[in-house]
């Protein structure tokens, strides 16, 4: 990182340091803590830590935890908390309050939303999703199918433009659910969530979103789309730390239903400890057992920290860098083996970019040795990730510099490289 | 807390004195954050901070998220911290390693467990459990019951000695699954898990086995047993922290079953995100989405505290700190309006107590309001926990000094007392 800029680029860093300090959001940089030599694009994988979210956690631990013990589930209203960061979180999806509540994985919020859903369109047997989908989506849907005696079947169609649509056209008076990844996790690719919604519910389908690539960094409007349910991820783009709970969002028409998992966090009095449940008013049933306080904690400050930016200027942002990727890469890496496997066009997806590369493990271990962080995924893509509160355009530039670099002197045929990580 | 201790109990705090003089876990309570005037008898609802697992969020949080970022997935091998937790609370419970992981809460744990062994044991109808059993497990018993389309029962027996036996004799043929909570979150009574494992195998039932309030504060094992699954609670006397993740435990035999909620972190190749689940080998394939990473962290350190001291001492302790409570609760508290509703026999017991008070709420908030720190449990239920690793006996005299002086000034007779909290 510390080797002086490629001439090539000079111009361009010129360029990108003039956005730097015409940047609406570049007071938000200060607010994260980052690692001295690095350049993130992995944002869209684990979120940065900023410091609200640090603090939050020392005194969640040291003080309500260590001085207030038990006393700070009333004293700090740790009881309140998934409620809490579900509106914060609502707000970025454009949800109304109350619809929302943080708590338990993707995983686990994906099977109540999809069970939920399944339980509210009873005489259909079709779970319909993108065979190209994030695996776990999958993996809920055929559990779910296998598990509830019902016969659901789960049919994954070939991504394509159009194509959950033709299914609907043909086969949708027996779908139950449509579900789908609104940004896709390799290209990126958005759905169409208002074209797709009103096309299932035309067909007497609902629909499940999961929201984990798109919640914190685009303008999200389920309750105009009509969404019934939608999933997302706390760790991503919300910058809730590993691990960090995720969320649910239940439209307010299916607040009467009952999801599969209940628990004593989901019912009207969970402190008379009564042998029969009933189901709390509201969203908060969609709760089940106790939530992580501490993952909550570090989740509500980092969301907070994302509302206080204009979401159009977030949006506006991401797409700038990674137009401003994308430009430099055709411009220094031609010829070099790269192949974009994301839309060209910005609107058309979300804060990531992927690149086909026949040893894409190889350069991203090369240049996470340089400090330039992205990821990979299969069978062959290199991934970045553009996070718009904390990246500066010209870390675009220097991030360029290093992946042409890498490849034009194959730094990354080296044995060291070649090892595959547990986690890539 | 301030005040000169009471005549009457200074020749039994002079007895309990000696006992902490000669106590063989009393280094332990140094590694505990304890609030200055507080006598804490609430860990078997929130177990205390140890500064092992402050030191650890800490360097979760700020230096391997902070600093290492996604790297730390494989640096700081947070992609094993499931199994490795699990492998530590395995020994607290006497099951092999392998057969544990941490994840999830213990509501979402018992689903999965219940969903399988329901699964493993698909001719049979009835669930077997008890009215009293804490109400998570009743609602996930019948949120079950009504989600799996399979027309399962769940009857729930009055509890009393050898009532779970009686139903497995008449109609044992018909029971699926027995569960029931060890030891009893109200009176603390421990049910006999050898005997009515057997009897249920004997019946060819399955047992799930809720160790919530026996986990890290008595002998346990299951392995010998013979029992099939079983969850507990991370945040109670394993001291991981509000919200910390529960455990899973599932016997060997039956490592070869999927559990309902299918997700990729419980894949075979998580990181070739294939579209078909294939479940992973052994215990992992038990885990769903991404758990809790700082909430593992913190568990992780205050299991390893656990484990450094012997469980005989532990349960040593916490039988005599809870024979020096009813004792002195006996002598100084007689006609005073409370009744003990747990068994009088320390070998029958876990590590808590519960008298009954027609006015508990009030009766605790003026305890609280003094830094004797317990809680209530509806109807009318004053509860008392012991924590060996950080508990001096002495602090059981002073406790119930302040008790006896509640009660017989009727202190708690203000209006400032009646009001409920949220949380009890």
């Amino acid at each position: 990182m510390a080797r002086a800029p490629d001439p090539a680029f000079l111009a361009s860093r010129a360029q990108l340091e003039a956005l730097d300090r015409a940047d609406e959001l570049r007071r938000f940089r200060d607010q994260f803590e980052l690692p001295a030599g690095v350049i993130y694009l992995d944002g869209n994988s684990l979120g940065a830590l900023c410091r609200r979210a640090r603090e939050r956690v020392r005194e969640t631990v040291e003080r309500e935890w260590g001085e207030g013990l038990i006393r700070s589930w009333n004293g700090a209203d740790w009881i309140s908390m998934p409620q809490r960061a579900g509106d914060l979180i609502a707000r970025l999806i454009g949800a109304g309050a109350g619809e929302v509540v943080a708590a338990d994985s993707t995983t686990v919020n994906l099977y109540k939303a999809l069970g939920t859903a399944l339980r509210a369109n009873p005489s259909r047997r079709i779970v319909l999703t993108e065979r190209s989908n994030f695996p776990t989506d999958l993996y809920v849907a055929s559990g779910l199918a296998k598990h509830d005696g019902s016969a659901h079947e789960v049919i994954c169609v070939e991504p394509g433009e159009g194509a959950i649509e033709r299914v609907l056209a043909q086969r949708g008076h027996e779908v139950a659910v449509v579900t789908l990844t609104h940004v896709h996790y390799t290209t990126a690719r958005i759905h169409d969530m208002r074209g797709i919604t009103a096309a299932a519910h035309a067909a007497g389908a609902l629909v499940v979103w999961d929201l984990s690539h798109s919640t914190g960094i685009m303008p999200l409007e389920v309750e105009s789309c009509g969404v019934d349910f939608s999933v997302g991820c706390g760790y991503k783009h919300l910058n809730g730390g590993p691990g960090a709970p995720a969320f649910i969002h239940v439209a307010r028409r299916f607040h009467h239903l009952v999801q599969p998992i209940t628990g004593w966090m989901g019912d009207a009095r969970p402190f008379e400890f009564l042998p029969e449940h009933v189901p709390a008013m509201g969203i908060s049933r969609f709760l089940s057992g106790t939530p992580s306080v501490v993952g909550l904690a570090a989740l509500e400050a980092s969301v907070e920290v994302i509302l206080e930016a204009p979401m159009a200027a977030i949006r506006r942002k991401s797409m700038a860098l990674g137009e401003a990727f994308v430009a430099l890469v055709e411009r220094h890496c031609a010829g070099l083996g790269l192949e974009l496997a994301s839309p060209r066009d910005a609107s058309l997806r979300g804060s990531h970019l992927s690149w086909r590369h026949p040893d894409s493990l190889a350069v991203m271990q090369a240049l996470i040795a340089r400090g330039v962080i992205g990821d990979c995924r299969p069978p062959d893509l290199l991934r970045f990730g553009f996070a718009p509160l904390y990246l500066r355009h010209v870390d675009i530039a220097d991030a360029v510099m290093h992946l042409a670099d890498v490849l034009r002197t194959r730094e990354w045929d080296r044995e060291e490289y070649r090892a595959r990580p547990r986690v890539t």
